[in-house]
């Protein structure tokens, strides 16, 4: 509804007991003490590039036109991977360039990288192994200021990438796969809600859960349409099909796990 | 000490380690970037109604005159459950009509709830499964731009209330129970400071953790007072009996879980 | 770059599945709701005076000129320890005299300290278990209001002292210990990356993890430079030595705890 430069969003694996969310806030602050920052999540297990980028794909596109969305999933800190900012019309994201950004590359229509190089925009010594502090933070918090991108760096073409997990359509049905489980046991799988609708015919979606001697459970809208304790499947708010039992955990039956295979046809 | 109509404070079930808060923030600050958004929690267990009206009652009287309280325990989402807006002349508070708000309504001498219809005031496509972030957190960020409450829906005069577990009075003994721990080890019971200044005569007061056969330890103003690794029971900081152990757990004590009987008389 | 009167940082041993965090932060909000406030940790171990020392060790100085800075690790709340307001040129601190604020009072040049006693600058009813919210958060208000610290109370000169953990330099060699763990599995060390430069001689530095018997692992500028799943040492963001594994797990080595001695010779 209006425009905030001054919003900075955070993405990382710091998790929540140590001082690194908190050291790198205060180095924002120390850039823009105007900022309103807002952790997204700091739970990101550590390392783990493919769930920073799903993270980050699930949240950005809520926040305030021109929000920074920083993502410090970071395992070659240090190394010779490039520190990376990419622009789009709506928002602006800053990173290391390991894949962790390309995500939401793959759903934006017109964007730009930069690799960004002018040390004097970072902290005065960076610590080689704390680039969110020391690199991307006062580098979201420059963004913030209204600073011009190219004087942060050079455009580059050949971001890293990385894949989202396959979905296969074929015969009548729409097969992935269980990406992540989150805090209520909920299942979150590779399928969306749009690949549903490309299946032909009009009967009801069914789910069938794990390989071809699995269970098939419906395709509701919400939790309360089976019985409490009942499993069932329905797109999430993220707009991917997840499988979840009814005030209850669906993490728990047999096999669930990142990589379980996840079926839907009609009837 | 002043009015400040731009804080919202957020309880959720939603927990530390995904996106979901985070994703609700950018709802909110989509509609009014200037809010202040302060957590008081995110870890009420998942679907615990009560434990989240426990929380609302003991953090939402310390926050700044006309601040809006959103709650977000909401096992019923999707379903015929309504949202709902309490208004009183100090707070705002927004939420599921599941008694998760109902335990502030025992307490506020004047309020008004309203079923929240306008879905022009929500995002435009919302959800059945997250109406954290599609209704409550818009709406919560309307009610800090100065919306007229009649604008969102129409009163109604039949929330849903939860009960507070009982205290019993007799006998010159006040009886209740433990209701949630603390990370510190604390057992917070249902027996509040002004339940003991109703017991007749002037002794000091001894609680009794356990039934009839368990053990009774002083009740004192501040742990230090016993020696370290001592049980003992004070009225805690949210004005109800808790049960504590100097420097040392309660928790682990045998027997210590929700619903464990404690009584306090005096002498 | 800018002075900025209005932040506060937060460092305490509540954890984050309780209403105390916001409650305190709703105190403060309530004082002056113009405050900005950061979370440094709240997961400190529970009554840990020299984690949470440690923790404000590490961060503090990356914050805007100005900011307050607020810990509550404070095991004797209620009982006769002073509640503590700390000031110097950059910084002001504010917590419990418990030796909490006493690391940092180290590596200051000059500082004042004041017994916190003016009751009408705190919540009219103080719990005695719970000066975060009715002490030191209110205070911690005033101060970004601009209060004059006599107001608050008397200046001091005997404030608790808590030691950093020794180093010992000897027969061209540093000895230390670790002092505590991270989210990554890394072990943080006492020794400082200035006690290495104090080393005579010009080799390349060499850690020994453990006692006589230890392994002996490479000192490394970052991560990526020994092998993944490789064992290494090099200095971590906070300027102190920490044992790692690339993209794995030092914490999980057999002996690795706090205590555990580590030292780094040439060659």
């Amino acid at each position: 509804l209006s425009g905030s430069p001054g919003i900075i969003s955070l993405i990382t694996d710091f998790g929540d007991n140590s001082h690194y969310v908190g050291t790198m806030k205060g180095a924002i602050l120390s850039v823009n003490p105007d900022t309103t920052i807002v952790d997204i999540s700091h739970g990101i297990s550590p390392h783990n590039i493919l769930e920073g980028a799903l993270a980050l794909k699930a949240a950005y596109s809520y926040f305030p036109y021109r929000t920074t969305h920083v993502v410090v999933v970071d395992p070659g800190v240090g190394g010779p991977r490039r520190p990376l900012l990419v622009t789009s019309e709506r928002y602006l994201f800053v990173g290391p360039d390991n894949g962790v950004l390309s995500l939401v590359m793959d759903e934006i229509e017109a964007y730009t990288c930069y690799h960004l190089t002018a040390a004097h925009y970072f902290r005065a010594d960076v610590s080689p192994v704390f680039h969110g502090r020391d690199i991307f933070g006062p580098v979201a918090g420059w963004l913030t200021r209204g600073i011009r991108y190219e004087h942060l760096g050079d455009p580059v073409d050949d971001p890293v990438r990385i894949a989202f997990p396959k979905v296969a359509v074929s015969d009548g049905q729409v097969e992935g796969e269980v990406i992540h489980g989150d805090r209520f046991g909920n299942l979150i799988t590779s399928i969306a809600g749009r690949d549903l609708e490309s299946l032909p015919g009009s009967g009801a979606f069914r789910c069938r859960v794990g390989a071809s001697s699995g269970v098939t459970v419906p395709v509701v809208t919400h939790y309360g349409l089976v019985g409490k304790g009942s499993l069932c499947a329905l797109i999430g708010s993220s707009g991917f099909l997840e499988v979840a039992v009814n005030q209850g955990r669906a993490a728990d039956i047999p096999g669930a796990r990142p990589g379980l295979r996840v079926a839907v046809a009609r009837g």
